[in-house]
């Protein structure tokens, strides 16, 4: 199975192919099928039903007219004159690269192949019909979708070229703000039907299959440009191409639109699962976890959390300062949800003192006014407490969110009152009200959409969108603070650096490193000692030496001339011929012992999707075995960088756990950034990076790594 | 507000309450009402509806008929030779008290108190009504539920005494093999209904309010006796009376009944809200977790996740070993599953060669065979595919869960025909079979269920729920090895004891205490370091003395008879008059110095409702952060010691980490049962016990405990 992905040299480029895929003038169905049984036949009647106001040819086994249209048996048949935008091609996989380059060759410029057979069945004969129709790709320069996908559709031009059973009737599906775009056709079906009762409609759908050539990326560039698009969905087996995917986020993040992923393959079962479904490599999910954080791409674990973050992320309103009041009829359903709020970064509203004299005056004596508002099992005889509280919070500065949570069913509640109620409080207020309705499938989370409600069935899942939206806000006001990059010096060379090299380029990147000096004897070490100063520490430098504690090329805590020396003859006679050290070296290197208040790490590695990825975590082997460490995608941002060493567990070790001075996580902050920010990590010269420890001082004296071990390699073309 | 849980000291006890409750030979409803907005008036139709086969009396405001039946105006006039069994009572929260002594001096047995405005109001005059109304069960010896709850339901016996909307006509309910009981009566109408359409119907159903008297855990002794029950769903704000609630989940455990919980107030603002709502006391939630991991109780974290839970736990099949086979239509949905199949435990099923070679003859070329397998989008055309798919599974031997997942919707699909084959292939297997319909609400969730096949909208949600099964499978299994108390000397004296005499006190009960000897004066300590050898360290022992580190009374290290007569006599004059010391001195304790792998803690401490819990975990300053600790809650297992100590982050720190010398791993899984067991431990004469570190040595050669802290309290009554 091929796991190429770059794009074939196709004279369409990617922006203007979109145009050609959702706004194709004229279309060709080749495998055109009169039998709605089969996907030809499908693939014909979605085309017809959906309103297609461009011209339809037909490619078909028998050349007979099809539901009123001519068809042919071959492209080669295809009117000459005729002008064809897009092809939509299913017919058996071995007649495919054929076709495609016949509709190439004839100057269509894009054809969704719909047929199966290629890399995803993994065998020798899938793999080499995949490379044919490359070829056919590269030669003819007409650009691909597919195969083995499901098609594309635009509602807003009345456009299906897809067989999915998205399409068919009983679906109701209309044109709205929302796009899908999926490498998996049934996952695609899946999150449009689910995200359906919740948003005004789905414009944009693709199922991309193999991705030989386009792919969610491509597609999502042509998507946001659409000024009526409001939120993106995704479903992605793997990133496909990174940086049109990063652009593309950039894009939907600066024209106010928000992209959801469901990225699956976290678990190692799952991305072996991925690599036999899509031929998908395997990827570290935090890694992915990063990307997508660093381009605001907001990700759901499950179809069922994207159907619930949508229902808030296509809507306006933001969740401010995450600060929750709660209107229920249940002190149960109080707690849980102040339990969740907790859980998802949010906190429960102070009330001023007016909103809770409003509350005493309103609701019954035995009622809790203190947030979590409870009105009590009174709601069976007064529905009108709902509004009572609803008024009260309406006005209360200190709330951003009005949750209205309530487990009640059957005919003993006005319902339709308290619905009136809720949808009346939305249309006041500029606060994001959202409906927590806990009772089972009723059809109250429905109707609640319908009048442009969030509405959702569960309390975990009610304060997880809410907290997702919150945090999103939070992010997008810290990428005001962006910084560019620093110019730097590129490093010569490739492969792993001399810690003397290593420890030269960092100091020449203006980054914090311990005061290192390099001798070429024993009296030249003991007389850099003089210079800085006892205690020393004694460690040998080459290009090809690491592990050093390990082989005893380190010695800390010398005290003097006479151990110095020792150790200084020790390690010579070890990288003298016939030792036990092989490879060049530089030299001995005399640093000053440095103590601090706790060990860190940081360090960069290349990804070879995402490109470069930098790492900031605690230090020892206690935080290696814990992962206790957070990886930021460049370009990175104080705000993130102080997020993410705050959010690890062993921060507290720097900020003055028990009774410790506190350590300078500022100057922490902007080694993380600066070295983001450097030219050679920039622009992907940096393989490996791997500063452990790296000390931090008491606050105000900064930080400083001690230990360098640092990999180049070669610039990306 | 009230926090006292003591049961009044009522005549009839729990097992025979729940009797009255549930099958109450006669009944008083206490507040009675014509009018169907009111709750007296919900309450008798209810009653009336429900088909209550016993006598019913009724006290009215008119004392005129209502629905056919007489009432008075008072208990007084109730008729001197009627024999009534309960009360239920729904009067202005001021008339409660009088008229529950009234009903218990005439020989009612229990009361259902409906009316608010008690402890829950957080008011003066709420807590004075609630004394009152515990005064009168006192007295009288009647039992209460209540007050300010929604009552009791047992559609078994046509008993409906609740005005919960639970009861009203439209929800349908039906007597079954479930009960529900509540501390929330909007949460057991939530549970109820969140349940209904995947189990064959709800017996028992209690909402318990304040708990002044009776609570769920009383409730729940009553209904695990009763054979048809077979899974129980509590929803509980505080634990209530904690051994009744362990002996209770002990008995459902023994008769193979599961006990679901969802316990809210998990985090500081949500324990802060229960409080306020019932007067719960806060509570480590991790303590919570080992409570109920203990009694075989298995948790749900929302609603929803316990509409999840009992779809599996009220049918009978297991999920065996866990291994599970994935048939899908999308390879998408397959990723999805194996990713959540790992997280959650479980693992995918490895074909036999049989079972492939079915499945590769009986699929299309272009499907995936290996698991998870993708019957790709040829089920639109050919829809017996799934049973291809079904019956090569059926047999595979090692399968023991069948996991249909699908992501099809519309009309293009023949759903009767899947149907008919998943309702077929559960017929005939005995594997447990479990549909995932991720397709949004069209009813097929609920169709499944009602051909008694466990379904599920979410990939997440069914896995989730599989791997409980699983869990709560093994556990099952581990119970057949609960180990015997060691009966060992229960210590005189309470508070903080001296260090000396806590480790002669657990080496007196056998555990791995360092060999640590007294001395009383300086002379002495350097005689017993000539005994035991150097290095040895050096400790003041006295009753008062704790934090013994940062106060320089431990020293380490010492090498030789002179550096140990400076630090001897150096804490020795910290004690004597006028030191730094207060408090009375033992003598100095001389110990060998020990080295092990890594270090751990292992402890005790005294949970205010649960009792004794012990705790192990890693030691050092970057575990306690992490709160890397495992709480277990005696009688403690030798499988659920060693299943908490691998789980613990840090485990491979005693496993052999990176080269180092595997620890004894057996040894500490004994040191923590055998601390579990010892009688002191298991009577509550623990108040806190700290051994950490306790270090741990190379495989065969033990732990032992090198600081102990033991403070002991009065023996529980």
């Amino acid at each position: 199975m091929s796991t190429e992905r770059e794009p074939a040299s196709g004279s369409t480029d990617s922006t203007d192919v979109t145009d050609v895929l959702f706004r194709p003038k004229s279309i060709v169905l080749v495998g055109a099928s009169g039998d709605p049984a089969k996907i030809g036949g499908k693939l014909l009647a979605h085309l017809r039903d959906g309103g297609y106001p461009g011209e339809i040819h037909l490619v078909s086994k028998a050349g007979l007219p099809i539901r009123g249209l001519p068809s042919v048996t071959s492209v080669a048949e295809l009117p000459v004159d005729a002008t064809i935008d897009l092809a939509v091609v299913a017919t058996p996989a071995a007649a495919v690269p054929e076709t495609v380059a016949a509709l190439g060759h004839r100057g269509v410029r894009a054809a969704v192949v719909v047929s199966s057979g290629f890399g995803e069945t993994g065998t020798l004969e899938g793999a080499r019909l995949e490379e044919e129709l490359r070829a056919a790709c590269r030669t003819t320069g007409i650009r691909v979708l597919g195969p083995n996908c499901q098609g594309v559709a635009n509602l807003g031009a009345g456009l299906v070229a897809s067989f999915s059973s998205t399409f068919s009737k009983s679906t109701g599906l209309t044109d709205g703000g929302v796009a899908v775009l999926s490498q998996s056709g049934a996952m695609a079906a899946v999150l449009t039907q689910l995200a359906q009762p919740f948003v005004d409609g789905v414009r944009y759908w693709a199922a991309t299959g193999n991705e030989l050539d386009l792919g969610v990326a491509d597609l999502l560039r042509g998507v946001v440009a659409d000024p009526a698009i409001r939120t993106v969905q995704l479903y992605l087996e793997h990133l496909g191409s990174a940086p049109v995917l990063a652009a593309a986020a950039a894009e939907a993040a600066r024209s106010g639109k928000t992209v959801l992923a469901l990225k699956s393959g976290t678990t190692a079962s799952g991305s072996r699962a991925a690599g036999s479904h899509t031929g998908a490599l395997a990827q570290e999910d935090s890694v992915v976890d990063a990307f997508l954080a660093r381009h605001g791409v907001v990700r759901a674990r499950d179809p069922r959390e994207m159907s619930e973050l949508v229902r808030l992320f296509a809507q306006p309103r933001t969740a401010g300062e995450g600060r929750v009041a709660l209107v229920t009829n249940s002190g149960g359903l109080g707690v849980l949800l102040t339990d969740e709020a907790e859980a998802h970064g949010l906190r429960l509203a102070e009330f001023s003192p007016r909103t809770l004299a409003e509350l005493r005056a309103g609701l019954p004596s035995f009622a809790a006014v203190e947030n979590p508002i409870d009105v009590t099992a009174q709601l069976l005889s007064t529905p009108e407490l709902v509004r009572t509280a609803l008024d009260a919070v309406e006005q209360d500065e200190g709330t951003d969110v009005v949750v209205v949570a309530l487990g009640i069913l059957g005919e003993y509640y006005d319902l339709d009152q308290i619905l009136a109620d809720v949808v009346d409080l939305q249309r006041r207020t500029a606060k994001l009200v959202v409906v927590c309705w806990v009772a089972g499938h009723a059809g109250m989370v429905e109707r609640f959409a319908a009048h442009g409600v969030p509405a959702f069935d569960d309390t975990t899942a009610c304060m997880r969108a809410i907290g997702a939206l919150a945090r999103h806000g939070r992010r997008l006001a810290e990428e005001d603070h962006v910084p560019l990059g620093r110019p730097t010096d590129a490093p010569d060379g490739t492969g792993l650096q001399s810690e003397h090299r290593g420890k030269q380029i960092l100091a020449g990147w203006g980054l914090p490193v311990v005061d290192s000096r390099l001798a070429t004897d024993v009296d030249g070490a003991v007389a850099v000692a003089g210079e800085i100063g006892y205690p020393v520490v004694l460690k040998l430098s080459g290009p090809t030496i690491a592990h050093k504690t390990e082989l005893g090329l380190v010695q800390v805590g010398i005290t003097d001339d006479d151990a110095l020396r020792v150790a200084a003859r020790r390690m010579l006679d070890a990288a003298a011929p016939g030792g036990s050290v092989s490879g060049a070296v530089d030299g001995l290197l005399v640093e000053p012992m440095v103590a601090g208040v706790a060990e860190m790490t940081v360090g960069v590695v290349h990804d070879a999707a995402v490109g470069p990825v930098v790492m900031v975590g605690a230090g020892g082997v206690q935080a290696e075995l814990l992962k206790d460490v957070r990886l930021l995608v460049p370009p990175v941002t104080e705000a993130a960088t102080r997020s993410a060493i705050e959010s690890l567990a062993l921060h507290p070790l720097i900020d003055g756990y028990r009774g410790r001075p506190p350590g300078d996580v500022e100057a922490l902050v902007r080694l993380v950034v600066d070295l983001a920010g450097t030219t050679a990590v920039r622009e992907g010269r940096v393989a490996e990076l791997d500063l452990n420890p790296v000390l931090v001082l008491p606050r105000g004296q900064g930080v400083v790594a001690v230990d360098v071990a640092l990999t180049l390699r070669e610039p990306d073309r």
